[in-house]
């Protein structure tokens, strides 16, 4: 996965000063490193019979969708408030400073589906594990929660305890 | 296309009083229509020697990146305000009551690149035609501009005259 690595570009100081940004942009225009990136992720997942894939707004919309089509699965948008338009269930979540929340349609899982949850990054890990517990609230089991990126001196992976954690290149 | 369309979810009094809105999630969470959906966009550009596929946060981010993936194209984000990290060009464009901004990363795309601009919806054609200059004014060709709905009451194509606009399900 050192190509893949190589692909991400360092931003220094953004979004604010100090931050040293993972910007997948760089894999994302190169054509054979997002098929590298999308193939090893289907290869995770390509023999555990997987009903829906989860996206998380906004990067995750850009692996999830892909891994459902090559899953025979369904795509699920989990969103920002106000933008799913039927009967959302909602959680909200600590952020570095305040609380951030998260929305999924009602009806998007039934009792035991077999869902994994995708997204760009693993940070902190908030994130995830909202829509973790929002997914299990729904009667879904989480076979997964799979991110291209980990920023592994955040530790996001010990508040995803008790679910299988993928990721493709840890900085 | 008739099952595509009945796959197609109608929201009444979304997100305002008086607006029917289309719900593509009941598309993306059905593996067949799914399927359906993303390969009538492939056929459409599989000959056209693409070099990216341009996708519009949020929802465009959920097909643009499957064709580009399967195009063997590269895929670029564009994107609200604030939200990439390296040097933008951004634009303007006018809504009902205000104006908007999107932007894209300055080096994404070089001098005489085949270019597609993938959204879920067009409607006013704002947006898309916003995007269109973007791409001209760093030098790209856009070759087409695809959409999985069109609401041809709104007339959007109007706005997008001289690019070859092709959409799958019309309202």
């Amino acid at each position: 996965m050192d190509e893949l690595r190589n692909s991400i570009r360092d931003i220094p100081d953004f979004p604010k000063a100090g931050i040293l940004f993972k910007d997948i942009t760089t894999l994302l225009i190169d054509p054979v490193m997002f098929k590298k990136a999308v193939d090893a992720l289907y290869d995770k997942y390509k023999d555990m019979k997987i009903d829906k894939v989860l996206g998380i707004e906004a990067r995750g919309f850009i692996f999830a969708p892909m891994l459902a089509y090559k899953l025979n699965a369904g795509f699920v948008p989990v969103r920002k408030p106000g933008k799913l338009p039927a009967a959302t269930k909602s959680i909200s979540y600590d952020l570095e400073y305040g609380t951030d929340s998260l929305e999924i349609h009602e009806d998007a899982i039934k009792k035991g589906d077999n869902i994994i949850i995708i997204d760009d990054l693993l940070a902190t890990g908030g994130t995830a594990e909202a829509v973790v517990k929002l997914v299990k609230e729904l009667g879904g089991n989480v076979l997964g929660t799979g991110f291209v990126i980990e920023l592994e001196f955040l530790n996001g992976r010990s508040k995803l305890e008790g679910t299988d954690v993928f990721t493709l290149v840890k900085f």
